[in-house]
């Protein structure tokens, strides 16, 4: 039977959500939990949708593995939970069909970016928002971020230390909205290169303290160079927020 | 020249307020990095509003200290930040007269308790709201706080081990509020005893699940006795949000 799970996990102490030797991650902790229900010395495999790096968070990741175990489905965010530690939850489980695949059948996704422009540091924002103490022009920031919608050649929104060759991806929406104590960043996207997200936040964040001009975005993005765009926001005011499938 | 701050701290990874030998604790890291700031081998002495216990959380907690150093006031939280961890952030500072004392010239305190009530845990929640996922009627949790409102012997909601005789407290406002994902209690007194805020949140979710009747909270108190009242809910849903004086 395969299971797919929407897991949501604190990426603060985490070494990013794929394993790595001697790192603590995501995956190992959710493969040593299985092996454990599963009463197994090996590990069940685990896919997810794709991987978050260091320090990013997800509210909605999802993944999926294989169970000869017959736990209804609603059951299996609580036998799960029992054994994961809590800066892992699953939120969801269903049985998905075989041919169902975390990574390869997704159709989007959607990540969301948090910055607080409060003049201190807010104690309980510092791992889950950026603080970026600015006075931002949204107008601007919106305007910076239209010329990224649709389909384009990603390189200079690309880190550079990246196997992807094919580097064209589409953003279906990209929008900035005001929140309590600052900003929201909210992106679909047919799929993501490696920090883009963090390097679009920093770039469109640099148009809002008026460092760049909106249109100077366009040309970024036309220079196909990784220099030609902004900085990379912090990893920690990062969210995979949803995976979407055709169902 | 003494100084009144307005402070917040994550009390996740401290064993509360108050100076202790040998553990973390927010009094130990205030001091610290005044000796730095003032050059001074020996610890700047700090005065706060009241202790807090270990998890509780402060999001407006007082202190004042006694200073030669002529910053301008609004440096002061900036000047401090850069040297206190990131679990502790000055919020604002101002110039007090020398007859207020960060205790004993508060004349209302305010403390908030979070809880919410989601199937299962968040992990963005997990230190700093109570997982209570029960239905709760908080029409009943309204009707048994009103009982506590006034003056009134709190024996019953103070811990077991104080030293403190005289346990007649003033409760000017108890409230349940419903936010997006759970519940809010807002509390303003003239002053707490050990554990009581969070004696009073306990019972009063024990009115939620129907475990106690509303107007059985008033005989609660009339019992004087630890044992009569409820649970004391944990630590990482408190807040101490307000501390007020007569300007």
């Amino acid at each position: 039977m395969r299971l797919k799970c929407t897991i949501s996990y604190d990426g603060h102490l985490f070494n990013g959500y794929q394993v790595q030797p001697g790192k603590r991650t995501v995956q190992d902790e959710l493969e040593k939990a299985l092996a454990v229900l599963h009463k197994s010395k090996d590990r069940i495999p685990v896919v997810s949708s794709g991987r978050t790096d260091s320090g990013v968070h997800a509210a909605g990741q999802v993944i999926h593995f294989d169970t000869p175990l017959s736990i209804p489905a609603e059951r299996w965010p609580y036998a799960l939970n029992a054994l994961l530690p809590d800066d892992i939850a699953v939120k969801q489980a269903e049985i998905a069909d075989d041919g169902f695949h975390a990574r390869f059948s997704a159709v989007k996704k959607e990540y969301r970016y948090f910055v607080y422009t409060e003049k201190h540091p807010d104690v309980f924002k510092r791992h889950y928002a950026y603080h970026f103490s600015y006075r931002l022009n949204v107008q601007d920031m919106r305007e910076a971020a239209k010329h990224l919608i649709g389909t384009h050649d990603f390189t200079s929104f690309c880190a550079a230390k990246t196997e992807v060759q094919d580097k064209v991806r589409t953003i279906y929406e990209l929008d900035w909205t005001e929140t309590a104590d600052g900003l929201q960043m909210r992106i679909t996207g047919s799929g993501f290169l490696y920090n883009m997200v963090r390097i679009i936040a920093g770039t469109l964040l640099d148009a809002g303290i008026g460092k760049i001009s909106p249109d100077e975005v366009k040309s970024m993005l036309e220079a196909k160079d990784r220099e030609a765009a902004g900085r990379t926001a912090p990893g920690h005011g990062l969210y995979l927020w949803n995976v979407y499938y055709d169902n």
